[in-house]
C-alpha cells in the first residue's frame, strides 16, 4: 500500500478541492483503488463539480438540514458545533475511487472535496491510501 | 485489478437496479473487494431494498431534503438541476462490497441501485472493479 | 483477504459502536485497507464521536429526516418502518478505514458505529474484510 497524508490548512473555507493534489498522488501509482479518509470526527468527503456554484449549495443544504441554532445533546464546542458531529454520518469521511494507469476514474465535472463547516479547527489531515490491483 | 464498465440507459428512471449485472461480473471473480463508482457528478449509489416501495420512498424524501424549487447557486441546466449536484455529497457515488468465492456478501434484501434524479442525461456509466485479496 | 463476521444483538439501542471489536481484528492484520460492511437493509455505518451526546443527534436527525410518522410507499413492517429502508441510501452500509500495521487510521475521536433505527430486528452482521498492500 502506498500512502501519502495531506495537511490541509482549511481557513474560513468550509470545502476545500482535493483533486489536484490526488491526482499527483496518483500519478505515481498503476492500476488499483483509491482510498480518500478523512480522519476526523467532524469532517467528510463529497464527489461533486467545483466552480459552478454547488460547494455554496451543499453548505446550505447541510445548515438546512443540520441547523447550527437547533439543540444538540453534543455537549462540547461553540453554539451549532453538534451540528458538525452529525456531518460525517451524511457526508461520509471515507470515499474509494478506481484508478486505471495512475489517473482516478473520474467524471468530467466530479471533483474530491473535504467538506468542513467546523470552523474552529482549520488544521485538517486527510489520508489517501493506494492499494494496487 | 478486472474492471467493468456497465452502460446504462436510464430513461424516465430515477433509480436502477444493477443488481444482476454486479452479480454477472462478480461470478467471474475469487475473494476481494468489489468498489462500484459512478463517474458523473449528478448520481449516487445506494445498496436498498427494491420492488416493495422504497426506491419511490428514497426520490421521495430526496425531493425533500433536496426540493427542486428551492434557489441554488448552481448556474446550470434546467430548473431544479442544483439539487442534482447536490445529491451526490449525500447519496455517495462509490460503494465497496465484499465478495467471497465469486459472490457479493449482500443481505436477502439488499440491491445495488443507480440514483439519479437528473432526467437531463440518460446515459450513465458505472464502472465495477475488482481486487482480489 | 482476511474477514470476520461480528454478530451484534442491537437489543433496544439505535447505535452500537463497534470500534473496539474492529481495532482487535485489524491487530492481526498489517497495512491495507479495511471494508466495514453491513448486509442488511434497514442500517448502516457512521464514523462519528460517541459518549458525548453525537449518538443522540445523530438518531434525532435522522428522525427528523426520515419522519417516522411519514406516509412511505415501502409496504411491509410496522408504522414508520418505510423511514428504515430509506436509512441506507443517507448512511451508508459500506465504509472503507485505511490499516496501518495493525491499526485503523482512526482520528482521536472518530468511532465506528452501528446505526440501526429498525428496533423490529436486534440481531445484525457485520463483516469485517481486510485486504493486504
Amino acid at each position: 500500500m502506498q500512502s501519502l497524508d495531506l495537511h490541509i490548512d482549511t481557513g474560513q473555507r468550509r470545502t476545500v478541492d482535493l483533486t489536484d493534489q490526488v491526482r499527483g498522488f496518483c500519478r505515481e501509482q498503476g492500476d488499483g483503488l483509491l482510498s480518500v479518509f478523512v480522519p476526523h470526527a467532524t469532517a467528510g468527503v463529497a464527489l461533486i463539480e467545483t466552480g459552478s456554484g454547488s460547494e455554496q449549495d451543499l453548505e446550505d443544504i447541510l445548515n438546512e438540514l443540520l441547523p447550527r441554532d437547533r439543540i444538540y445533546a453534543h455537549r462540547h464546542g461553540s453554539t451549532g458545533h453538534g451540528a458538525d458531529h452529525v456531518l460525517p454520518a451524511l457526508v461520509s469521511p471515507s470515499v474509494t475511487i478506481p484508478v486505471d494507469g495512475g489517473a482516478p476514474v473520474l467524471g468530467q465535472w466530479q471533483r474530491i472535496v473535504l467538506v468542513d463547516l467546523n470552523a474552529d479547527n482549520p488544521r485538517r489531515r486527510v489520508r489517501l491510501s493506494f492499494l494496487s490491483g
